[in-house]
Order: structure tokens, then sequence, then C-alpha cells
């Protein structure tokens, strides 16, 4: 009546009517059963198989369902139409090598710029709020939350950004995500596509990437010890990247007068706006922290960016943007869709952290901290003052070296290289141009007091003598 | 000699340095001290105010990395040209209304097709993990890690797509971040702007919307009880996105023959690309889950997206996607700054859960649970099967139910409302034209077996009598 050399096992763990099905399948597959040919009756390759007929009627379901066969009423189940299905030629494995990942080559010293010290962190607290969250029979935190973030957060946020950097917000103007690099493609779908950005030069490279990759034409402006010429935005640019309380990686503090200058300019046309990246204003060694750009905006132009991936640890993965009421509706309007990229329990938790007090107390230990690491290194750094210009100091967690005379970027890196000691050239951060090239950025962050000694000493040997 | 009249308290917070900066600041803010105008030495108001000279050197200092001073060598301190400072015009203040929270009715009954069942999550052992996560003395956890997302948690996705989809990859084709939605934001930046894309209709709406905020021209695709019909996809599509397990919201299961058609679709053309997203292929009740596309495809032709957040918990903002190698490579040139959008942290606990078994348990568990509700409405659906027509049943967490005479959408939805129940018109899932809208969605994931009883109760009395 038919050929189907099926023969069922008891011995494997696969149940009968997977059995049938994938032998079914195979057939199918290998051209044994043809299109439009009919299959036996549920009822008689179960009496055939000695299984029950529901073994078999689940079999065909599955067939039925993935589309290997139909069923016709009255008739009975036929294979489908399937002449396409592989007959599609066998690729020829495509030789793609994957990228290697970059060989990290071993420095005795690496004065890395982004490293920061996690040696103070209070674990033990974080644990603890942690638990408390979990504990507290919170299953409603694993529900999905508000795409803007926790109104709570929200809330801490304000008002925690409202007396350390005098910016004016509600709750309502925060937008919470998983990082700013998250948050800038959250604002490309805000601001709308092709944006000139004017930028400084050298600047902040993930953001010149990242405006990049929105095919936003970047232009950059030069700057002065005054921060970003204002007068030399270009014509056509509707929004600005700036770092006003410290410019990455210069260390440049933009004058009040600048800023006013670039508020005026933003304040000419209604589809101006400026990025205000506030990353590491935590940290600064001498008189008062600088007060953000947002806080003297009393047009709504200033798009306010922060994180505590910096000033926390680098896998708190929660940066936040304030948007000016104008930006708001729009995102209200058109992007409100685009869900949360933080879960409710890391919410939560960096709320408890702030409200606490943990946070500030965290921030003052720190700042303390990277104080005595920024004045030991400047102190190391005297003896190379005769051949460099020393700046960027007294805030953030590096500080800049100029060779006065022929020295040049490359060379003073390949010669620390020798001594096993690894410095950046202020190059890497440049976006255009060739730049003077005699810079070199020294991070202190991540280093212990003891690494700062040894590797200034290396350097010495490498840069002085 | 001078015109200060500062008067320093002793009683207020506020050290003496802060209080001679911000009386000079605002002093030259309203214009008292003039532009150009030369203050006082540090010696000189040193002693006219009876305290430290580096107390007053403090306040100039912070005055001058503000800008509101400058220095110029052997001459003193001189106020800076501030004229545009504060002539601004103060905004009127912007009447936005901030768009309200939208009003969220009571209902008795609410069968929303997106609303999971938390009440079985293992909650002890994911505090369990948790915490040995954090006591582990893991602060390496607390730096920055891999942008794709750590490859001891892709490697452990890797296997368990192999083993339960048939997915075919390496953990370097895998991409973590946090949710589906950010997962796309980062394939446009792979993919580029513009694409022509394909989508079914109806359709999941969130995928529509930001496909429309990418302003990609969405082109919709007729399908019929297998699927898409591939042969209806237009000449310039480049990028088609599916949900072959199981269409959202219509429940098909796009058939072997339509899928091996798509792959050959995409095949013909070096650029062609298929979206699969799997997002709710583990709950089936009936047969073995539906292999994947990807499963299919020899020439790196499907994008595979899948999701934690309805297997698990919504607030897990992990999802992935696999991307083929042509893309990866395009991936790993262009677009790796991205910083990854999910702690380590986070990362970590759901490789856990996963390398433990108590991922797969849990799904057992509640497939199991979900098909208990399932089974339970369709139970409950019979006597409505004179009036409408049942589909979409055997998987996911809804059930659609099409009016058979003249019953409206709008008017079922309205009928049950005043019943106080809550259910779907399958119209909000359409994305163009006028869909017949004689279909009602009723998800039952987030309802108890009582709740299912009591609302079908009330349906009967709203649409049968």
């Amino acid at each position: 009546m038919f050929d189907l050399n099926i023969v069922l096992r008891s011995d494997i763990s696969k149940c009968l009517y997977e059995q049938i099905y994938e032998y079914v399948r195979q057939e199918i597959r290998e051209g044994k059963l043809l299109c439009e040919e009919r299959l036996p009756s549920t009822r008689s390759l179960a009496d055939f198989l000695q299984v029950s007929r529901s073994t078999v009627e689940l079999a065909y379901e599955q067939l039925l369902s993935e589309g290997y066969i139909e069923a016709r009423p009255y008739r009975g189940y036929f294979v489908c139409k399937l002449e396409e299905l592989y007959q599609l030629p066998q690729a020829t494995e495509e030789a793609v090598t994957l990228p290697h990942r970059e060989e990290k080559k071993e420095y005795f010293v690496d004065f890395s710029p982004t490293a920061i010290d996690m040696s103070e962190f209070p674990f033990s607290v974080w644990k603890k709020i942690n638990k408390n969250i979990l504990s507290d029979s919170n299953s409603r935190l694993f529900s999905s939350g508000s795409a803007q973030g926790d109104y709570s957060l929200r809330e801490t946020i304000s008002r925690y950004l409202h007396s350390s950097r005098g910016v004016n917000c509600e709750p309502e103007q925060i937008v919470v995500g998983a990082g700013n690099d998250y948050l800038l493609m959250l604002l490309e779908k805000i601001l709308g596509r092709h944006i000139p950005t004017a930028m400084e030069n050298p600047t902040y490279k993930r953001a010149y990437q990242i405006f990049r990759s929105f095919a936003y034409p970047v232009k950059t402006v030069s700057m002065d010890e005054n921060g970003m010429i204002v007068g030399q935005i270009e014509k056509d640019v509707k929004l600005v990247y700036v770092m006003p309380s410290r410019q990455y990686p210069t260390g440049t503090i933009m004058s009040v007068g600048r800023r006013s200058e670039l508020l005026k300019w933003a304040g000419a046309e209604e589809d101006r706006y400026i990025i205000e990246d506030d990353y590491d204003s935590e940290f600064r060694y001498k008189g008062k922290p600088i007060p953000s750009l947002q806080a003297m905006d009393k047009h709504g132009k200033v798009i306010y960016m922060g994180t505590f991936s910096k000033a926390i640890a680098p896998a708190i993965r929660v940066s936040y943007m304030v948007l000016p009421k104008s930006l708001l509706r729009k995102y209200k309007e058109e992007c409100a869709f685009y869900s949360t990229t933080v879960s409710r329990i890391d919410q939560k938790i960096l709320e408890e952290f702030i409200k606490g007090g943990y946070f500030e107390r965290y921030l003052n230990k720190m700042r303390k901290h990277y104080r005595g690491k920024h004045d030991l290194l400047l102190e190391e750094l005297e003896p190379f003052r005769k051949n460099f210009e020393i700046t960027g100091e007294n805030a953030g967690l590096h500080i800049l070296l100029t060779a006065k005379g022929s020295g040049m970027e490359k060379e003073l890196i390949h010669s620390a290289e020798n001594e096993g000691i690894k410095v950046y050239g202020l190059s890497e951060s440049s976006i255009e141009g060739e730049a003077d090239r005699k810079t070199i950025i020294l991070g202190y962050g991540g280093l212990t007091e003891e690494e700062i000694i040894q590797g200034m000493e290396r350097l010495k040997k490498a840069w002085l003598t």
C-alpha cells in the first residue's frame, strides 16, 4: 500500500510521534515522497506501525503546521509543492575571517585616560541595597517600566542635578537610558536626520564617531583658552556638541562669556540646539564645580547629558538626558514607543544609592582620592616642565603634556613604549586635519600612587635623558 | 581705593572664598563692576577683608576659570567683556503643557496580549544567583565589558539557540543589547539608511513604528494561511521583517515552502536581508517548536532576533541578535564603538540562570502553565464558535476571534467595555488600509484561570445575548 521503511525505536529519547515526523520530513526533503503524493491515512499508518492513531495525528499536525504537507478535506494528506526547497545551491562557506580580538600588549604602567579606580567602591552597600530590593517581594520590579525610566529615579536625578550642577528641570524632562551612546541614538530620532553639527577639535572621539554614523555632517570649530570660538560656527549648523565644564581632552573650561554667546547663537533660530555633555563634572580639585551651561539656559536650547558610568562604575549602564520642553514634546509624540533600556531593578538600586546619601559620600571620597593622585602626578611632572607645557590640571582624570621643542607625539609614544609605558597622543582625539601632534595625554584615574611614581620614573628615562 | 561692600559672614555654611566669589560674580553680573575694570589685588582685598590671601586667591581663581575675570601678567585681574551675558531677553515661559499620563481605565478583566505571568518566577533562585555573583568579589564585573556582550554569555546563548531553535551561529556573531528596540536601532546603523522594508499586515506594530522612525519606506505584503506571500514582495525591497514561527498577531506559521521561497528571494541579491523576530517561540502547546528560519539559511541572509523579556520577565532588558557574517564584518568595522547597553552584572546573572538549568526548567513550567490557560480559554470559547471563527491557538499567549456575521471590531470592543472587559482589536496591529476590522485579540498570559472564566462569562453576555 505504501512504502515507508520506518522503524520505530523505543531505546532513544525521542518519542514516537517525533520519530514519525522526522522520518516523513526526511522522505519529503530527499524527494522520496513526491510533491502531491498522498500520505497514508493516519489510521492505516497507525495500524502498520502498531502505534495509537493520535500519535500519527500528532506527527501529521506537526508536518502540517510546518508546511510540509497539506490536508484536503475528505481526501487526506498530501505532500506540498516544495521543489525549491533544497535546490538552493550550497553556499561556498563564506571566507569571512572574523576580525581578531586586538592583541593587548602588556604594559608596565598604562596611563589610560578612561580608566577609573574602583578600589574604594562601597561594594557592601551596593550588595545590601541590591539584596533589600530583591527581597522586598518586589515582583512588580520585574514588570516593564516607563520608557523614560521610573519616575522616582527621575525625581532623584533631577534633585541631584539641581543641587550639584544647577540644572533646572522637572523629572518629566529626564530620559534615562543605558549609556550615552544609546541616548545619542534616541536623540537622533528626536532631532531628525542630517543635522549639521559643530564640534570642537580635538574632541571626544566616540561622540564624533556616533554623529558620523548618523550621517550628521560634522563641522569643526576652533577653540582657544576660553573654549569654542562661537563666532566661527558655520552658518548652516543646527547642533553644537560641547563639554563646557571641562572639555575632553584639552581640559578647557568654557568661559561664561562664551557660554552666553553660545546660548545667544542657539536662541537666534528655533531649530538650533546645544548638547552639553557633562561627562565628568564631579571631579574638580580646586574651587567649586563649574555650574552647568543648562543652568544659564532660559530658552530651552540645551540638551543636558550625564552618566553614572564614570562616577560610579562603567558597568552601571545608566545615563540620562534632560530635554528642553520643545524636544520633550517631540519625544513624547514620536519616540516614546522605544522601550527603556535599563532594567527597573538597576534603576531602583541606583535610586536608593543616591537617596541614601551613599553616592554623595562616595563622590567626596573619590574626589579626595583622585586629588591625591593628581597632586602626586603634578609633583612628579616638575622635572618635565623645562621640556613640556603642562595643562588640563585641577580637574578630571588626566593631564596634558605638550612638547615645547621638536618632540613629536609619535616619537614620545614610541620611546615611552620602549620603557614599557603606555601613553596616549592627543591626535587620537582629533577629528580632522593635521594637528600639531606634540601633545601627550596622561591619565591617572586607574593607577595606584606606586604606579604613578614608577611610571613617571620610566618616562623620565624615556623623555628627559 | 575700591568699593566692595562685601560683608563676610561666619554664621552660614558657605566658606569665605565662596562668599567672595559670589559677591564679585554678582557685581559683575549686575554691571556694578564694569568690563575691563581692574579688581583689587589679592593682597589688598585680603587685608581689607581680614582674611588670608589664599582665600582671596581661591575666589579669584574660580572667577578666572569660569571666565568672569582675566589675569594680565604684571598688571592684575580685570573684568572680562561680558556685555552679552544678561541681555538675552527673558524667555516668556514656553507654554508647553507636558502630555498627561494616559488615564488608565480600570477593567474587571483585561485580555491584554502583552501581559505575562510572573507568579511562577523563581525569585529565590534569581536572588541567590545575584547574591553569589556580587559576593564572589567580582569587582571585575563593575568594569566596562565588550560592546557585543560578554563572551561567556554569548557562548551560552549560542548553545541555547542551537539546541532549542536550531540556530547555527558562533558566539562571535551574537550581539547582546538592552531590548529589541535598541538592537533594531543598532541594526539601522549596520544596514544603512532608507532601506525599503517589507512587513506583513497586520504585524507587530512597534517594529513598524521603529522602521518608520528610521525613515525606512515600509511596504506591506499580503499573507495567507502559509504566511507572507513572498511573490508579492515589491521589487525594490531589501529587507523583510518576519515572525515565521508564529506571526504576531495572526498566529500564522510560515510554511516551509514559503520559508524556502523567502530565503531564495534574499539569496538573489547581495544586499537583501531577512529579520527573523523569534519573539515567543518558547510557548507552543502542541507538537514541537517550529524550527527557526535561520536554521535553514545557508547563505547568511537571516538576522535572527530574540529576547529574554518575554520568557523571563519584561524587566530583564536582554535581547540578542545573530548577525550573518557579512553584516558582522560591517558591525565590527563601523559600529563596534557603540558601548554595550547591558551591565555585566545583569549579563552574568542571566548566564548563570541559563547554565544552571533554571531557565529550561522555568520554560517547561511556564509552557505547562500557559497551556492550562490556553486550554481553559478554548473550552470557554466553545459557545462563541457559532458566531466567531477562532484562530491562532496552540501557541503563544493570545487567541483571535473573527466575527462571522456583521459584528464589527469597534462594537465588540465597546460592548465588552460595557461589561468591564478590555479586549483588543486586530486593527491596532494594522499598518495601512482599512482591514476588515472584525477580529478581536484575546490575550490570556497575564490572567488567572479564575479571571479567564469570569471574563468569558461577561463576554458571553456582551457578545452572545
